[in-house]
């Protein structure tokens, strides 16, 4: 649920926030701005300050495990359910002339802010300069994730799901957000209507139609003054963030597979879906194929690593993406493969290196005995 | 390896070792013991005092995860390969007029000490006061573990891999072993012979055969005088463990799975093996059945557990392997389901009630939300 602190109360915190190291300072193209790395005296994480402007960070939304207690226990009104996208959340405003995108954290992202013109009409944002689009970029060619929905078949697509103001943390009403979309065409994630609390079969028809397409979820969104909202995710989007995980085992938190293998036998037992030889058969090779891969990579050049690749219109953006992407790694190790001109964008390359696999199976490879 | 402390140097020590409770006091049918529950000063967990008899703990032995290489680094001497039984480790002593069975922890088991007629000819004890008998006892009926070689179809087996002496803490000579478990017609582990260190194909040869027919791996026994030795395991074994363990998912360290994967992963690779759609079906089988049978089980009892049944001769040693477990289970509920005879046998039967899974669920089904 947005927080109730105003924006003043932001602008005033700020110094013992950066005092206390909650928040941080930042500059973006000459851009300066402070963002929030975490939950703070009720000021989210990822809340951004420009001068006195000040964007809120996008709230924390619950997730259920059980389609029909959930409902039953979150929502007391009718609500509209919209599709969740597996990309990343940014939020996009206008700060003076210059339109920026910001990470769930609050950083500015140099590859969407470089990619807008591409992603959506931007007119917006001179006719409501006020306005903070909030969405998921979603694809095969994006810097931050090894998954994506089947439908965005190459680079990255935008979809919206949100609209706030600078200034405020409550999200812009249902029917404000549809007309504004629909004034200034811009992409929406889908969007499947109203519901009552009593509709979870026709809830659920929907989800297992989603599951079955791999899709990632739904979000639920409570059609009343205190917007409550929740979450709930198909089957398959467990063996989906298996997969992307699987070569990258050994940096996770170990709950990581553990929570998702839960998540996916709860949804079969309450959709009524038994794991079907061919579900089994995929989350068997969304943990086997990965490792094997790691394996691989380990043979051929002793280090375990995933090549990510995305496109930017300018070459500094590219360039200020990587550097980001070294800093913000603590143990993950970053390094460019190629960054060259490709149709109409600069392509970049670069490996994720991950330092515990490749430690493990340099270890294990040369016959070292473990005692267990 | 097994440790260079003699006997008199760990009656010496007992004193400070129940002092720094090192050792525990015990009592087993009026039978006084103390057992080493730590590796402490050199003398191995599990070594087991009853009066002036000092029986050594079984030594561990390191796992490789890579054949070729494994052996390459750790053995500079032809070697005897024995396979590998998924059971449970006992040594097995004559004190005074009673033949026991100690578990690796130096607990004396009530199950397999009521059950050693049933197991294996008893004349060594008579003829051989001083032995030790190493062995596995596996088999679905077993008080312990819920996985079990595919061979031994019901109730349980004893498979013999090592002798000892008491008072000794080395292992008695392969060729004397070899002759004692001849003379006495003892039920052994199964063994594939000697090999030279390069003889890797044919190892890989066999170790692929037992990962085909389910078995659980081999043990190198290197032919000298510091005998040593090594463990690998196949492929599948690992999958019977994250059978065995699926649904008791919440009670282990998270490492357990993603270790097992990672073993899975390499013995395919380094024997040139894919992994089949049927393997990756029972990949997948293994982590979904027993969560599927976790949710069931708590939809209808509101408790998640494992039903354990064991055979017993006499009644009361069924009573005291039903309280050992009760005391020795810190976390993990035993709860008894009935005690009846069953032909020749006291058939014992009761539940392991995982505490974690049970909340978790009963909190997920009510509808929780979570924030992750």
């Amino acid at each position: 649920m947005p927080t109730t602190v105003t924006d003043q109360t932001v602008i005033q915190r700020l110094p013992a926030a950066l005092e206390k190291k909650k928040f941080l300072k930042k500059s973006f193209k000459g851009l300066d701005y402070c963002h929030a790395i975490d939950d703070w005296q009720h000021i989210p994480r990822g809340t951004t300050v420009f001068n006195d402007q000040v964007i809120f960070g996008y709230p924390h939304i619950g997730r259920v495990l059980a389609l029909e207690a959930g409902l039953r226990a979150h929502f007391q009104a009718p609500f509209w359910v919209e599709e969740k996208i597996n990309g990343f959340n940014v939020r996009i405003v206008r700060i003076e002339n210059q339109i920026v995108a910001l990470t769930r954290g609050g950083f500015v992202c140099p590859f969407t802010t470089d990619r807008l013109p591409d992603l959506m009409p931007l007119a917006i944002f001179q006719h409501q300069p006020e306005i903070v689009v909030c969405a998921e970029v979603a694809g095969p060619d994006n810097p931050y994730l090894e998954s994506h929905p089947p439908f965005v078949e190459t680079d990255v697509q935008l979809f919206i799901f949100d609209l706030m103001r600078v200034g405020k943390p409550a999200f812009v009403p249902y029917q404000d957000k549809l007309s504004l979309l629909e004034k200034y065409a811009l992409p929406s994630v889908p969007r499947f209507g109203r519901f009552e609390i009593n509709s979870a079969e026709k809830i659920r028809k929907l989800i297992i139609e989603l599951h079955h397409q791999w899709h990632e979820g739904i979000v639920f969104k409570e059609d009343s003054e205190r917007d409550h909202r929740a979450k709930y995710v198909t089957g398959n989007s467990n063996i989906d963030d298996i997969r992307a995980a699987a070569d990258n085992m050994m940096e996770l938190p170990p709950e990581y597979f553990t929570n998702r293998l839960l998540r996916l036998a709860l949804f079969l037992e309450e959709n009524g879906l038994t794991a079907s030889p061919v579900m089994k058969q995929e989350l068997g090779a969304a943990f086997l194929e990965g490792l094997h891969r790691a394996v691989e990579h380990y043979r051929q050049e002793h280090r375990v690593y995933t090549t990510f690749r995305c496109r930017f219109r300018n070459k500094e953006n590219a360039e200020l993406m990587l550097n980001h992407l070294k800093q913000a790694s603590r143990h993950i190790k970053i390094v460019q493969r190629g960054l060259k001109m490709e149709g109409k964008h600069w392509l970049l390359e670069f490996d994720r290196i991950y330092p515990h696999l490749t430690g493990m199976l340099g270890d294990l490879l040369s016959g070292r005995m473990i005692f267990d």
